[in-house]
């Protein structure tokens, strides 16, 4: 399989981002580009689809396509796991309701599809942005005893859920990571477009020989990498220095 | 913000998918789909790939847009970690070459820019598809009694730089998972367009105190789902039943 050419261009395009431009500067339009490099507009766009893929552009209506900074090192759990809300959890929560879980969400908790299950919904923040969007289904059998709480509605109503959850003994957690496109409500909690792409990183939580919770969190793609282990990150990026996690 | 028109659309077309097509089945062609949607093509068309970053539809040139079957768990790594090539490891040597690593595979490994490092290609198949590629760069102070060996070209060598890799005392591991674009080698190997959309897995292992090895490995995001932990796979999915990992 020859290379196609929008590749050869996209290894150029790439160098001259390192060699000629600042994060956060614009690029020139499509049309002066496509002149520099001697290539066609179309051959021009692939390649550039390629690089905002890869985390080295942004195009964002109304201001056009910049370079991307680094993407963030956002560490996700550690290996021998902790119940959500505990001690240096990154997530803010800031709502509850009780309701019925999507069918596919019952089903993974083993519980009826029209028993209701609380459903947290937490942001996290890192350096000033909005990296990940998650939704928390606990099981009212989980926490038993959240009912005899008279708990408030909204970011308190979440924090009672998550600390009578955290009066359990977690006995495992298992976790895995695929691409996705952000549901219109992440989407508007990210800061980005419906239907862009996301990672989708779902946490099981055990404890009791049963699921005791199960978390679905959409992480941006375009600005984060996703980090496992206690060491830190691995440090592999193209260009300047990486931010910290 | 509300809900775009070909989020609506996505919604019915997945709930479509679920109770009348097969895995495997070609879906009518765009314009009877969206005369039967009462939508544009544009509409379509932009639902249509939403729901192929979802996994749900695979598009293939010169068959048309078939119902994907359910993403595959693939484990990646175990918490503890053990070093590439191990007892039990999924991935198959296919080659090894000795040559300086690109400038930011050599700065993760803190060696010259010049310096040769062992390049071993690995590929990874699951249910008799290829779902990864992987290039791991072993600098050749990991593996000094390498060239005292009499190692022929190819796989044969790529496990010789393996087996002696093995010998180290890892110390630890970490990882980190980013959305990436297909290179042209590697969507060869994964039977994929370049520049499709992938799961890239970058995994350091630590030995002396420093970087022993680094792999950067490539997961198709069309059909794997990238699992993590002991306990094994998350079962969350739209659909049939989930294909064991």
């Amino acid at each position: 399989m020859p290379e196609p050419k929008y590749w050869h261009l996209k290894t150029v395009l790439s160098e001259a981002l390192d060699s000629e431009f600042a994060v956060g500067e614009i690029l020139p339009n499509e049309r002066d580009l496509a002149a520099r490099f001697g290539v066609a507009r179309a051959t021009l766009r692939q390649a550039l689809e390629q690089l905002e893929l890869e985390g080295r552009l942004q195009r964002r209506r109304g201001v056009g396509t910049t370079v991307a900074p680094p993407r963030m090192g956002v560490a996700v759990g550690s290996a021998q796991g902790t119940w959500p809300g505990a001690a240096g959890d990154a997530w803010q929560p800031a709502d509850s309701e009780l309701a019925p879980a999507p069918a596919d969400v019952a089903r993974a908790l083993g519980v009826d599809p029209d028993e209701p299950v609380h459903t947290v919904r937490r942001t996290r923040v890192s350096h000033g942005q909005p990296v990940a969007a998650e939704l928390l289904y606990v099981p009212a059998a989980s926490v038993p005893d959240l009912s005899a709480i008279d708990a408030p509605i909204g970011p308190a109503r979440a924090r009672a859920v998550l600390r009578e959850l955290g009066r359990l003994d977690l006995e495992g957690q298992d976790r895995a990571v695929e691409l996705g496109s952000a549901r219109a409500d992440d989407a508007k909690a990210l800061d980005r477009l419906p239907g862009a792409p996301v990672l989708v990183v779902t946490t099981r939580f055990l404890a009791d020989g049963g699921t005791a919770a199960l978390s679905m969190a959409t992480y941006r793609a375009d600005t984060c990498r996703l980090t496992f282990g206690d060491q830190g990150a691995v440090e592999i990026h193209h260009g300047p220095e990486q931010q910290a996690s």
